[in-house]
């Protein structure tokens, strides 16, 4: 039995991961659950798991839940609570779900706990991957990646060694906007870039997939979670998101992995680790698949991708603050304040207008968070 | 340094064998030729390699030879001088690139003397399959596949666990007659027929793709190699021949091995297992890749791969059965003495003429091929 902590239980992937949970009683126990303010859901999630502990960030959300709640479950509020639901000690797992740049606390203190990682939150390797990957290795944990396109890397990469692989191939749907110009993107609306064609994901995510500001987010991730240099990752759109991702290795030959596009399977993927579980998912039908097609992406319109190629060549605090400029910009495009197109120059203001640390500590990168989260908003009044 | 036998060194794979020897001096050592006929090819080969041995079946080729070598390599002639040089001491893998049911003899004899062998002759393990796996496993020795599609099924169950294994996807070209019906193929020529889409390989073999008899055939092999059921093999028609086939897991994911169509990849990879040696074979590209497409096999026309599941469920001797009397076809066709869909008729009246032996023992089998041979030589009579 596998003690799991779910930090982000109420978001898509929490939602998710209970899920599977619910496929295979006998194999996990919900020990934490922790959410930002739903309180509600959260006391759905709680009455049918019973875990030890649940946790609201938001203090006024957790007031409500502990005015109603009258069950075993011991509750917590407030965002270091939140933090400390990392380090629950019967826990062995810990589901990071929650979004963002405010993952990093939790997934650290995780860390520090000497638990295993399940990998939703992927700036966490965005903005720390070097701190990050190396407090895993000191602490002799696993960091399973729950992102499709990493769970895929992971499979092909299973009894196979790391100095053969040539290249990973990061396969892209391209989103609502694949094909258009810069020109039809100008006056692109809120629920036009919410229309992902494949994938049913979260706000923020699927933002970050039309701009492909979400590829580049993986792309520095993949380089943290496989050791490999930026030239060695190459994205390849195929609209269809069957093929979730890719390896070429040293003789040429290319492992990858495919399924339909459902993140009910990486998630389980990384909860039974080394051993697969059966499950009812649906399967792919080779016999009716319409086409697999591939095309190169268009950086010119598309220019997430290119700057995040850019902040992670240049390394140390750059991909922080271009996490950080994206998130406030998505945060305004959602708000309706700033056109689809400000996402980038307010990404590529930000990063022009702050010079690189290159060994950062932690400190420097909530320090650089900061600043470029304030620097970002300072844009947004102009 | 590995000392290899090449078994059929100047067929299709045995000169792949040798350009893939070629480009790994540093790892390998030719010690055994083995070749049918041609002598002059083999000669070649002998100046280029200088194995300790070197083989010719047929013993007016080898007569040939012997009058104008003069080298150090030891010449031998004659059908068991070709057998036995599967057991030459030195050698640590055998490559069984000759055609056929003649191929089940030289492979007996190599496991005897525990050889690993690296199988490209497929006739092997679908007239003895089970004798054959059993008798490795008795040995302690690997049997390592070079079909491709085979090959690509070992790749993809690198580090995977066989009780996990949900179905194999047999990928198929679907051969120079894809989509065509019954009435279109009654006029086939040789030419058509010799003149496959994707892959450039010997005489026999393409004949057997245009008829998806090969399909077959290597339905069965993968049935004694993966120890898988025959429902749990699923071919699927892939025109483009870049996915080499897929393996379906237990919890819906499916894992896929692609590269360009060159036998090079799997000969290399099984003369290396169980490391990747780098390679100068040509990458795929997909940024210009086109469409990858799917379809269902048409086994109303193309009997030659119903034929080789009927055979290969009722078990036993049929496959054995199924086997010589395509041999005895093809060699028919090849020879202009029948018409391209008179193969499935001969192969059907063959299989239903006979009672099926239902644990044969290898010598039961050697007189299984004989009377199918005998029996489908004499349909061509009438």
């Amino acid at each position: 039995m596998k003690n799991i902590a779910v930090l982000g239980s109420t978001g898509s992937i929490g939602t998710q991961t209970l899920d599977v949970v619910r496929g295979h009683r006998e194999l996990f126990h919900i020990s934490v659950l922790a959410a930002n303010s739903s309180d509600e859901l959260l006391e759905q999630q709680i009455h049918e798991f019973e875990p030890e502990l649940a946790v609201l960030s938001d203090e006024a959300a957790y007031a409500r839940l502990k005015s109603r709640y009258t069950g075993k479950t011991q509750l917590a509020g407030g965002r270091q609570a939140f933090i400390d639901a990392a380090a629950y000690p019967a826990v062995d797992t810990v589901v990071t779900s929650m979004m963002g740049f405010a993952g990093l606390e939790p997934t650290m203190k995780a860390l520090d706990a000497k638990k295993n990682i399940a990998l939703a939150n992927k700036e966490t390797l965005v903005v720390a991957g070097e701190i990050v990957m190396r407090r895993a290795k000191e602490q002799g944990v696993s960091i399973l990646p729950v992102d499709s396109e990493h769970c895929a890397f992971f499979q092909c990469l299973q009894g196979e060694k790391r100095e053969t692989i040539e290249k990973l191939l990061l396969t892209c749907s391209g989103g609502p906007f694949r094909g258009k110009k810069r020109e039809a993107l100008i006056g692109a609306t809120k629920a036009q870039v919410l229309a992902h064609p494949t994938w049913n994901m979260g706000q923020k995510i699927t933002v970050d997939s039309a701009s492909l500001v979400n590829k580049g987010l993986e792309v520095i991730e993949a380089k943290w979670l496989y050791g490999v240099d930026y030239d060695q990752i190459q994205v390849v759109v195929h609209p269809q998101s069957i093929i979730h991702s890719m390896v070429q290795f040293c003789d040429g030959s290319v492992i990858a992995q495919l399924g339909c596009p459902d993140m009910k399977l990486p998630i389980q993927y990384a909860l039974t680790y080394p051993t697969r579980q059966s499950s009812d998912f649906e399967r792919l039908d080779f016999w009716k698949l319409k086409d697999l097609t591939f095309e190169k992406p268009d950086t010119d319109t598309f220019k997430g991708l290119r700057f995040a190629y850019e902040a992670g060549k240049m390394g140390g605090s750059m991909p922080c603050i271009f996490n950080a400029a994206n998130e406030v910009a998505v945060g305004a495009f959602l708000k309706g304040a700033i056109h689809f197109l400000d996402i980038y120059d307010i990404i590529e203001q930000t990063m022009m207008k702050r010079a690189c640390i290159l060994e950062p500590t932690l400190e420097e990168l909530f320090e650089e968070d900061a600043w470029a989260r304030s620097y970002a908003a300072s844009l947004l009044e102009t």
